[in-house]
């Protein structure tokens, strides 16, 4: 299918294919926050701002920020965005999509001779992926006011998190102030999941950022000889440890079927002693389970304790009440953001749903000091963080078209507000 | 209960206590084979062995043997065995009590002034347990003839395996021959196993011992992004590998309950990418079955090869026909001398049962070139390789009692054949 877009879909993928070049050569596509080839794709950012007719700046939490005035002083600003760091061996198109359709926005406008009211700045966000530091959205939580003081001091390859952020341009020294003047926020990611391709949609409209909680489970039973142990003697940790995994797998289906983005995972799971001869003692399972209803969370986890009751019972061995390991609760999107995005699809006949995201993002965290809105394009199968991530150039510039039509309603909108 | 017994209760309690001593005084019992605390505790015995008149020598293989002549030259050896090395942290009286209980006989013996028509011997075969080299029965298989010659060249701390064996007065470079003058071979143990404790018993007369067979499943499944991919859309190793576990138990449990021991453990698991917020891809499993007849074996891994295929069609994963990873078929022991054994028990009035021995013994390679038997005492909690395994003393004479019994019935009776 071929639109008449009023962006550039050859510039898009032009700056993506430059950008995919400034990576590790032997790990496409790794240029992870403050390595060398970070600062690389920074400098090209930078330039194509600069080109762009935007003014560049580095903020004090490390973002790349590229800034044209609107017409109205003191109208506050619309900012577009996302992030141009990679995990290892991953991603063409997570984040960098995002940065590059902002400045296509920025671009088309420009050509279109449109002057918004208000003030549009184009972000490159510092290190949204988890970085060597051991965290993430470093520049996201700092632009909001929320990065704790204490990660500064975290040491990864000879360097502390402060030194990292003054590597990159930032001053990591300033007193840290949440922005107060941005209006509106807006990220168009790849969804990182088969939905939009499996009903052959354009658009994701997202209502909010799933909360991700993680628990820890300890199955504890009893070493024994393998040989020597009748089946009918032991307490055996992995056998338990396995009806823990489907409980948590039948729970959140059932959860997942019922409307509000569910789900669990059991993602690491660790065994001891782990020798061929002997029955395992100790399993130890890490749980995330992502919801964007918080009611959701507390049934699973009130359904989950009472099944862990039940298989401790049923199999002779101890399952400590689940640990919360890490809590952090869903962020929903903003109403008047998600109806402009709505009406900008209907305007550019964007096939599109609402739909939650599962995956963490820098608009969870601009959410708390601006108007946040996401829109989601489909990926091939789903993949994300892997060299065979892909996205479509068509439908990056579409949703780059749909993002256009939404900073140009919002511009009018929430001047009226 | 308090019996009036030929062997002497205080002298085995002593040896066990005084081998006890010598160990790692921060992980105890740990006299492991080739250590100088090792090498400490066959100064003891063989110190023992003289005082009580066996003349002793270490054979090519390491072994180290106290003999006495019997009235009949060319009757051939009845030889009562069992190993001095230890686990790391494990064992007062894993193979240790064996040893003593060999050495108690034949004390018990000369001071009732019985000459036997056969000469006696007792045995401490060297490394019963895996060893630093990594193998395991180093000493029996030795004087059965099948110790791998490629074995000696293996390498730990410094040393080849043939050095180690040269370093306790072994003499490796020797042709190795099986010894085919033993006409009767006896080893008392700890069950090492719940059995004769729970159903208050002295003794177990062991009928074979179970074959070990490892077998190596993998299940491929397919790595996605915990928070975005449905619960619907998942390719999970790990819930695959979860019913996979369930399956082995409950075939296992099946063949458990009918007729010949069978056992089979999920003693190693692993799983990929082990990430919280990855759908887990890979798992890999190793399964050790121990099986007296061979047709449970084959049962058990038909059934489980038939789990398979619909495990893997129901969970959308891939799972590759079981790898045999080792195989060892069960070893029965000698019909005489089981015999000879439930008549020295009825002699002793020592409660008892036949039953498999689900653990290796050297008296597994000994049965190759012997009339083979063992005697299991119970031990606390069926509990062994670990510090706190415990048999108590007053059982530990009970055997050596029915040992003692034995070797006087086979004496005749292998004299008759």
């Amino acid at each position: 299918m071929s639109r008449n877009l009023t962006v550039s879909a050859e510039r898009i993928a032009a700056d993506i294919d430059a950008l995919a070049v400034i990576t590790d050569p032997d790990r496409p596509w790794t240029r992870r926050a403050f390595s060398p080839l970070f600062l690389e794709g920074r400098a090209y950012l930078e330039n194509a701002f600069r080109t762009a007719g935007l003014e560049t700046r580095i903020d004090a939490a490390g973002n790349l920020i590229g800034g044209r005035k609107g017409k109205k002083p003191g109208a506050g600003t619309i900012m577009l965005g996302s992030h141009s760091d990679t995990v290892p061996d991953g991603g063409r198109f997570d984040g960098i999509a995002g940065v590059v359709v902002a400045l296509e926005v920025a671009r088309a406008l420009a050509e279109a001779g449109i002057e918004l009211d208000h003030d549009l700045e184009v972000t490159d966000f510092l290190a949204e992926e988890v970085s060597i530091f051991g965290v993430s959205c470093i520049g996201s939580r700092g632009m909001a006011g929320v990065r704790p003081a204490e990660w500064l001091g975290r040491e990864a390859n000879g360097m502390t998190l402060a030194e990292g952020i003054e590597k990159v341009g930032g001053n990591p020294g300033a007193e840290q102030k949440a922005r107060d003047d941005i209006r509106a926020f807006l990220e168009l990611h790849i969804e990182q999941g088969p939905v939009l391709e499996g009903e052959k949609l354009d658009i994701g409209v997202v209502t909010a950022i799933a909360g991700i909680t993680r628990i820890e489970i300890i199955v504890e039973g009893r070493a024994d000889h393998a040989g020597t142990t009748p089946m009918d003697r032991r307490a055996d940790a992995l056998g338990a440890a396995a009806h823990v995994v489907l409980a948590v797998e039948t729970l959140a289906g059932e959860l997942a079927a019922t409307p509000g983005h569910f789900a669990a995972t059991t993602g690491e799971f660790e065994m001891w002693p782990n020798a061929a001869n002997v029955v395992p003692s100790k399993v130890r399972m890490l749980l995330d389970i992502r919801s964007e209803k918080r009611d959701d969370l507390g049934q699973f986890l009130t359904n989950l304790e009472s099944c862990l009751e039940g298989i401790a019972g049923d199999n002779g061995v101890t399952i400590a009440p689940p640990r919360l390991v890490s809590d952090n609760p869903a962020m929903p999107m903003d109403p008047l953001v998600m109806d402009a995005l709505d009406d900008a699809c209907a305007a550019t006949d964007a096939a599109h749903r609402r739909m939650a995201s599962g995956a963490g993002h820098d608009a969870a965290f601009m959410a708390r000091i601006a108007k946040a809105g996401m829109v989601f394009i489909p990926c091939l199968s789903g993949r994300s963080h892997a060299p065979e991530e892909w996205a479509e150039n068509a439908d990056i510039a579409l949703g780059a078209e749909v993002l256009l039509e939404a900073v140009k309603r919002l511009d009018k909108q929430l001047m009226e507000q």
